[in-house]
C-alpha cells in the first residue's frame, strides 16, 4: 500500500514516516509540508531519523495523492479539510488524527467521505478505543449509584485540558448513560463546591514531565470502585494505529469510519 | 422476605445479619450456629453489634428453613452441602458464598438445585462480577500480543493465595481466550524464570495491613497497557450482594444461578 | 487518661467516642453537644453504636474540662476557639482536628497554648504526616526538572476542594522548594491552558462514592516519575491519631504542637 | 569529558552512545566490542541510529582508555572485572551498571578502585535511588505494624525475578528495619500460605508487554497504606544517569562510589 504523510516535519509526521517504513506491505509514497517549510526537498527518512528513504518532502499534495493509495494526516483543522477534498478527488484512503475540528469541519469531512474512505478518531490506539467501549457498557449497566470520574495525565508541554482522549472517554460514559456530556460535565473544582451532583461526569487533569498519556475512568459506588485505565508508553501506538486504519480501509467502500470499525469493536 | 443467616457468629455471619436488618423488605427470620457454639441463645442483632433484633441463635436449621424464604451461607464446604439439602427440602432460596468447594461438593449443590433456587459465587460484589465480564470480553478481543496478569492484595491474615476472586478473574480471562486456566496459569516467579511464555496468565499476590480486597487485571501489549481494577472498601459489599441475590432468586424457578444472572450481566 | 469528646453527635464525634473507648489507658470522661441538640442526655456510647458507657451527652463543657485530662475536638472554627479558651482555663490537653481555621482563629489558639497543651493538625493520621515529611524532602532534593502534582479523591458528600490534606501536602512541597504555595498553586485546568509553567504546584480533585481519602503527590521528570501515595481505609485512623496525640501531649509542657511532634517525625 | 562505551553493540551500549552524544561537555572518545563482533569497524553513531560520529568500534580497550577520561560499562561480570583493571591502569573513571556480580567480582572491583574512580549501581536513575532512600527512612520510622511489600512490573522478555531494582528497594527496607533481607524475604505465595509472618518483606512480580520498569514499595498498616512508586518511561534514564555519574566522578579522588554519592542523597 502506497501512503503519503502530510505534516511531515512535525513530531507526529515523523512518527508516521517511521511507522510506514516499518509496516509490512506499506511503502512511503510521499511526504508533504506547507509551502515555505525548511523541510521541503529534504529526504523524509532522514527527517524522521531513520536514514534515506528516497522520498523528498514536497508541497504539492495532489500530484502525490493521485498515484497513492492513502494519506495519513495529523495536522490542523484547516489543512485537514483541504486534504480531505484532495483525497476525495483522488478517491483514496484518508486517515485523520487531527483534533479540534469544528462542527463545520466535520460536515466537510462527511461530504468528502462520499468519495474517499475516511477514518477519523481522536485517538488511534487499540487500547483507548477498546477502553471507550468498556466505559460505554459499564456506564449503561451501573446506575447513578456509581459516580463517574475521568482522570488524565500528560506531559508539561500539552496546552489544553482535558485531553481529547479524556473527552472521548467522557462521551462514551455519557452515551452509556444516555445523557449529554455538555450538561453533566464538571471540569473544575476549587474552593467551596458543595456536594457532588448525582449524574455529574467529572474530569481531573494532571500535567508534568514527559508523560505520553495516561487515562482512567473511575466508577465509584457504595463501598466499591471500578477503575478502567489506559497507559501509553510512546506516541508510536498512534502512528501504528493510523497505518493499521489505512490498511483496513483499503478494502472498504467510501464512507466515514471510526477506530471501532477498524478494530472490529462494534457490538 | 424472611431470611436465615447460617454461621451467624463468624465475621461474615455478623455482616450478613447487619445487611438483612438494613435491607428494605427483608427481615431476619433466624440465625444458626453449630451445636456447642457459645453464641447459641444469644440475640443475633446484639451479636452483630446493632442491638436486639428479637432473634436467638439456634442450632436447628431445618425448623427455621421451613418457615423462611431463603438462607444466606458463607460457611465451610461440609456445612454448605448439608444446608443445601435442607434448603432443597424446604424449597427455599439458598445463597452460597462459601469458597473451597470440591467438584464433589459442586455436584451435590447441583442436585439440590432441582428443588432450591441456589445462587453461588466466589464473590458477591456487583463490581467484581461486572469486572469479570469485562475481562472475558477484552481477553476475547485482544490476541496474545497482549499479556494478561492478575494482581491482588489482601490483609495480612489471609491464608491462601491467589484469592478466590483473583482466580475467578483469571478464569474469565481464560474463557475469553478459549484456553484452560490450569494450563496457562503462572502463580510464582522467582530466580531465573526465562522470558514470559506467550499465552500465560500470570498471578501476583500482595499481603499486608487490613486491606479488604484489591484486584487488577492488566493487559500489557506493545507500548500500551489496559488495566481493569476493583477496590473493595469493606466486606459489607459481599453481604449486601448476598441479600440482593436472595431477593432476585425469590421469583425464579429452581435452578443453579450465578451473580451474572442476578446482576443481569449475561450478554 | 480522662478524655472529653466535643461535637459528640457528629460523624467524627462518634468515631472519637469509639476510639477513646477502645484505647488502652483512656476513659471517656464526658461528651459535649451544643445547647438544644437532640443528643443531650443520651448515653454517649449508645450514640456511637457501641452500647452504654455511662456518660450522658452534656452542654456544659467547662464543668467537664476541669476534671478531665484532655479534650478531642473536630468541630467548627468558632466552637474550637471557644473550647481552646476553656481548655486553657482548665490547663488540659486540647487536640484540634477542626479545619477551615482563619489566621485570626489560629492566633487565638496560639494564645490559648500558653496554658494548654494544644495539638493541631489538618490530618491526624500517621501515614499522611509521614508522607508530608517525605514530600518536603523530595521537593528539596529534586529541582524544577520534576513537576509536582497533588491528586486527591474523596466521597461524593465532600463540599470543598482541594481537601485540607491535599493542601497540607502541597504546603510541604512548597516548603521543600522554598516557595510560596499561594504563588505556585494551580487548582483548575480547563480549555486552552498553555504549557505548564515551571515551578507550578498543580492540584487535581476527584469526587465519588464513599471514598474515605486517597492522596498522591507526583514528581514527574524527564522520562521518569516518582509517586508518593496515602490511602485511608476508614475514618478511624483520624480518631485513633487524635487519641494518640492526647496521650503524647499529656506529659508535655504547655505549647502548640503538630503531628510531626507527636509522631517524632521532625528531622 | 572524553568517554568510552564498552559493549557498544548491545541495547544499553547503543543507549549510552546516544546519551554521550547528547550530553553537554562530553564527547564519544571510543566504542568497544569483543573481538569477532560484526560491529567492529562500524561507526558507533550509525550503530546507535544517530548518524556518523567519526568513531569506529574497536576491540582494543586499553589503547582507548589511556587517552580517555572515563568508561561506561553495562556489560557482563567477566568483562566488567577485566575493564576495571584496565581503567585502574589508565586511572580513569569507570561507571558500572553491570548486574549479577558475584562477591568475588565485587572484591576485584574494590581492588581496582584504589586507582580508578569507580561508580557502581544496580540502577542508575535519579528516581530509583531517591526512592531507595525514602524506603529506608520510612521502614526505620514505622514499626512492624506496617507490612512491607515490593511490587515490580517489567516487559515480557525479562528473564529473572524479582528485578535487581526490586531487590535494591527490598534491601533498603531491610536496612531501615535493621534486619537481613535474606531472612525476611518472601518471593512466592501460592496455595495455602498461612497468615503473613510479622516482619516479612514480600515481593510480587508482573511480566508483560514492553514495560520498561515500574516499582512500588507498599507499607500496609492498620486501616491505612503508604505507597512509594517509581515509573520509568524509557531506558534512556539509565544511560543519562551513567553519564551524570561519570561527570560527577571526574573530580573525585579514587574510590568506590554509589549513586547516593553522585546524587548527593546521603543523609
Amino acid at each position: 500500500m502506497k501512503l503519503v504523510v502530510v505534516g511531515a516535519e512535525g513530531r507526529m509526521g515523523r512518527m508516521l514516516i517511521r511507522a510506514v517504513a516499518e509496516a509490512e506491505g506499506c511503502t512511503l509514497h510521499g511526504a508533504v509540508e506547507r509551502a515555505g517549510s525548511p523541510a521541503l526537498g529534504q529526504d523524509a527518512g532522514r527527517l524522521a531519523g531513520i536514514g534515506d528513504l528516497g522520498v523528498s518532502v514536497s508541497d504539492d499534495p495532489l500530484s502525490l495523492f493521485v498515484a497513492a493509495d492513502g494519506v495519513l494526516d495529523f495536522t490542523v483543522p484547516a489543512a485537514t479539510v483541504a486534504f480531505a477534498e484532495l483525497a476525495a478527488q483522488a478517491r483514496i484512503v484518508h486517515v485523520v488524527g487531527t483534533t479540534g475540528l469544528s462542527q463545520d469541519d466535520l460536515k466537510r469531512l462527511e461530504a468528502a467521505s462520499y468519495h474517499a474512505r475516511l477514518v477519523r478518531s481522536g485517538n488511534m490506539s487499540l487500547g483507548v478505543n477498546l477502553l471507550a467501549g468498556l466505559v460505554r457498557k459499564v456506564a449503561a449497566t451501573l446506575g447513578e449509584a456509581f459516580d463517574i470520574e475521568v482522570l488524565e495525565m500528560h506531559h508539561r508541554m500539552k496546552v489544553d485540558a482535558p485531553s481529547g482522549t479524556a473527552l472521548l472517554l467522557g462521551e462514551a460514559a455519557a452515551e452509556g448513560r444516555r445523557v449529554s456530556l455538555a450538561e453533566t460535565r464538571v471540569s473544575t473544582r476549587d474552593g467551596h463546591t458543595g456536594a457532588r451532583r448525582p449524574g455529574d461526569i467529572g474530569f481531573a487533569t494532571l500535567r508534568g514531565g514527559s508523560v505520553v498519556g495516561d487515562h482512567s475512568v473511575i466508577f465509584a459506588g457504595p463501598s466499591e470502585r471500578i477503575t478502567l485505565s489506559h497507559h501509553a508508553e510512546d506516541r508510536g501506538i498512534f502512528a501504528r494505529g493510523a497505518v493499521r486504519a489505512a490498511q483496513w480501509a483499503f478494502d472498504q467502500p467510501p464512507g466515514l469510519y471510526g477506530m471501532d470499525d477498524v478494530l472490529g469493536l462494534r457490538d
